[in-house]
């Protein structure tokens, strides 16, 4: 470790947020470089030096040194004085949109958790009509933005400057599908299927009446239904159209967790083994990707790590398989991905400070 | 039944005010009289005849006639109109207050679920700062009210016109001391705790920091230490001084039910027995109290019952005794005693309708 | 009601044996003359007089007269002796299968809650293995069973001695997708997915490491993935074969209640209204069945009902329908739809009893 | 870190045990010295090698190395072997007191984590009727063995044989009355209560009818009133007699965390300054309990760390407080706990591989 970096959080108030932080705190390879954490809280006066961290996630008392650090109110001049490298922002679609540009100019490299730069067909990024979009700068900025999966991109991401770290239905569904598409091997005319479930901590920190405890407990529903926002990253980044995949989000009554539930249908019959290959081979080199050899995965033994884990049956035909895939979607979903792509960028071990 | 009466519930969105509606709805004595329902719904235009009942609760979709009903902008003319006689109101404190005068003069008789008119001692109103304290009306209200507990109250409560409703946790914790303390076997000297612990929906629809899934769920945390609201009531019912009572609220991960943990010391040792005579007569008449002889009640079995249940444990010396309390905070801690209140002021059997 | 008729519960000490109970007890067709209960209790010496049924559930304290009620032990003498007209079996299939027999003999009617008699096609019934599989007097039982969907088989139910109550799983897919189906609109080829979820009830009340808290909790688990014993129902109902749908159940961390996400596809494109078309006219003179015309149903508003809710939603093409399906896995799932066929049989209202 | 040391765990397969397992995989003081792991699985033939650890535990997964450990069958050559010197024991009571003699004897030292030496006094020891109670041999063990809890017997803990590991609810009572008992400052005689509130895991992961998901989820009961094993702990650690203390524990639907609210009166006024001086004196130089200055602790900020959190609230006359002290049942509950006192025995620092 000939050179630290510094690293900035712009963004901690949410889950995410809190996360990342937690992450970075504990990380390796940035001990005794904390991030800066940068950003503004609703009724709160941060002009005086902010805010303790502790005070916004009191679970991050747990950190060495969490005790000291505040989130500062956010000021370009405050980041390029720090010196930061990377800037890491979990904010808002729209202020990613707007902020990037700025990063970038001011030669830190960005790891984006929101949705700003993921979509490369302007038809999938209509959902979230960016004010910005059809401008000549937000065009040049996406041309240079990189799909933060490394288990996809690991080569692009290792050079790039702006990473869109990818959404966490969207992240659970790719892993599981994008193989055997890739491999060619999936009867796509039948189409596919992902039904997918994800714990409350997915719907953000915001009270809502669907987030409150008496609508989510005890309960399970189906929302977005041929709508849901993650859908034009599916189409994208497993390689299908939008006529050949149905994605159906549900929201369960945990705290955090998703689970996916993907059926595919093969052009001819597959074998366990020949499918097991399929998946071995595409996540040779994948650290954070677990094959299920003999079971399915659950959420239990996923939450809280940075795992995807992965795992299939098939029929007795060979001819239809049920692939199950679950994560954590605040980790390998959000927060433990961006720390994996910067991992990538600085080229330290992939699962460093992720296990 | 040779008079049918009409019933009017205003602030039927909240918790309380969508098991009175359910209640009364199944009500026999109230058969093909459904009750008014009258009030309003922020960013909701009721002026062109209100709102479906269905569409603020889909669960009472499962009544006879809700589908029909709806919740009509609230007016006097509109109540005098449908010639309500039993007024519940399911509103918040200051808005009983200013509307209890007012339905008492045009005729209604009201049963107030808030806490405007349940305490008699201006100290210990104090904590709801009424802007009308102190006032000669307010004084003369106040007179007239009855505390709406039938165990206690059942006489008065027969020809009462307004019965303040009470609270979830005084209702869990007064039925299980008052018998206690009035049978002069207990030692106040050596205090009394209650230890009272509520689901979630006794905090409110209003989705907050706090009944957010993610804040409640998977914890528990205890509130409002020495200062809870309810601590007058508990006073003034169970007949003890300030110095002679703790009461601790705790938040629990689930929708519904509240059970309290009450310690007492006994001036004179006691056996099982003479406890338990004291309870069968105290609550000889009373249908809506079970007294647990042989076990300890559980949350689990009074939820989404009007009953109180009540069972307790003695030490071996006959000096000290554990007394267990629960109840379904929407029933016997609101709704169902509001609607065992109208079955006393009627004359009907007094679990009409509520079991 | 010119006759009452004497029903019996064996079974009675599982969750749904609990259920009919307390629907039964509280029926009005069956005022004051509450079930038989009959049956075994390890570790209980039934020999005198039989055990108190609040003892085994002490949730039905809350009824009339269950009290008084104890469970017996289990004889043909017993429920001869009591005039019973109408059994209901709450047991292990095995015992179903052997039970039922000597029960129609003895000129009872059976409603059967197990699987024991549900499946026409032998190759179905193999996953059971019942021990008398394939002898002549098991064809001629089957022969007579009517499968107890009244939503299917009202005028067979009506007529029957033995009623195969349905599996709870199948109830919630077949309810979705049989009407599609036999409306001849679905693109059978390109293959259906039942992706169903069910709460922790569903695997019944003995203790195993599955239904322990810790397991459940917090998580979510895919299983018998294409091994499923309820999928030969759903072939035989909805008139598929096995290559046309893949079922798969998952269990969910909530006490009751299961959603099932079902996925078509059309042979031409529908609109909203044709399809809503279909569901009405195949649940006309259906009171169990509500039909969600602008949202999609959710667990938690069919819970503790005996209501199957169906909503569903097209995509832009009008091609392809998310069905979501749900209901209580002990009521609509099990009992709820047991005294639904008793009403079938009685030429009682079909919802008398189960509102 | 000149000698590193051999550790055993036996009785893995609990949750205790687990987290021991991954706690110690994970201590950087026993970095590539994996402990050995003993024990039987009922069912399983272990003879051939053992079982893959992430077998009984797929949680473990995640642990360097974990996929390659196996637990053995156990034998006391096994242990002898692989020159262990740090036993720890999360067996069952009777186990430990048999085994102990010789594991001493063979020059080991043994942290215990039930509760076989725990107990000074007889009369506290007669609820475990140990069959060994009352022998010369039995005593001499007992003579040797220290109390596990560091906050109070750091030094006799360092030079200790046998460590007796405290009760999860002893812990938490523990930590939050001592320092207040030993200070002299609580009035006794008018009695202590300590209301605890225990996650499902704390009943140990045998599948019975109260550790159903079913039986805990939304609910909540107390059990064991005036009885409970524990209450020997707290009667010889808090220095109070049986009469001067009243201990109800309860069951919490939540997977884990313990929260105990705590009743004390004063002798003579206290200001929160006052007892926060007390907190503050007993606990310097302990890391693993942090005093809550302005607000009470909850279950969610202790849960899944070592700490113990300990917050309270005086009343006005400063007569009497509330403490509430909380903790994760499975780390300062028991395992963590187990090794916090493994670093005090060695001389790491106390919270080493613990944060």
């Amino acid at each position: 470790m000939t050179k630290t970096i510094q690293t900035a959080v712009v963004g901690v108030t949410g889950y995410a947020g809190a996360e990342l932080a937690r992450l970075l705190l504990n990380h390796p390879r940035l001990e005794g470089k904390p991030p800066v954490f940068a950003g503004r809280v609703e009724g709160k006066d941060l002009e005086r030096g902010g805010i303790p961290l502790t005070e916004i996630h009191p679970h991050l008392e747990d950190n060495d040194g969490a005790n000291q650090l505040k989130m500062e109110p956010f000021s370009w001049d405050l980041l390029s004085a720090r010196g930061v490298d990377v800037l890491f922002l979990a904010t808002p679609h729209e202020q990613s949109r707007a902020w990037v540009p700025e990063a970038l100019d001011r030669g830190m490299s960005v790891i984006d958790l929101s949705a700003a730069w993921r979509l490369t067909d302007p038809a999938h990024r209509a959902i979230y009509a960016f004010s910005d979009e059809g401008t000549a700068q937000a065009a040049a900025i996406q041309a240079q933005a990189v799909y933060g999966m490394p288990e996809i991109y690991r080569k692009q991401i290792a050079g790039a400057r702006l990473v869109a770290n990818p959404g966490c239905y969207a992240t659970t569904v790719i892993l599981a599908l994008r193989p055997l598409v890739a491999a060619g091997i999936v009867d796509l005319e039948r189409g596919i299927v992902a039904d997918a479930k994800s714990g409350v901590s997915g719907a953000g920190k915001a009270p809502t009446a669907k987030t409150h405890f008496m609508y989510a407990a005890d309960s399970l529903s189906a929302y977005a239904a041929f709508t849901h926002r993650h859908t034009g990253e599916l189409i994208e980044q497993i390689g299908v159209s939008s006529e050949e995949i149905v994605f159906t989000p549900h929201l369960l009554p945990i705290p955090r967790g998703i689970l996916a539930t993907n059926y595919v249908h093969f052009k001819e019959p597959q074998t366990r083994e020949s499918v097991a290959a399929v998946y071995r081979e595409f996540f040779a080199g994948s650290p954070m990707v677990r094959l299920y050899e003999k079971s399915l995965p659950q959420i239990q033994y996923s939450v809280r790590t940075n795992y995807a884990d992965i795992g299939f049956q098939l029929d007795r035909s060979g001819k239809r398989a049920i692939v199950v895939s679950c994560l954590d979607n605040l980790l390998k979903g959000a927060s433990g991905q961006a720390v994996q792509n910067l991992n990538v960028i600085e080229g330290w071990p992939e699962s460093e400070g992720l296990q």
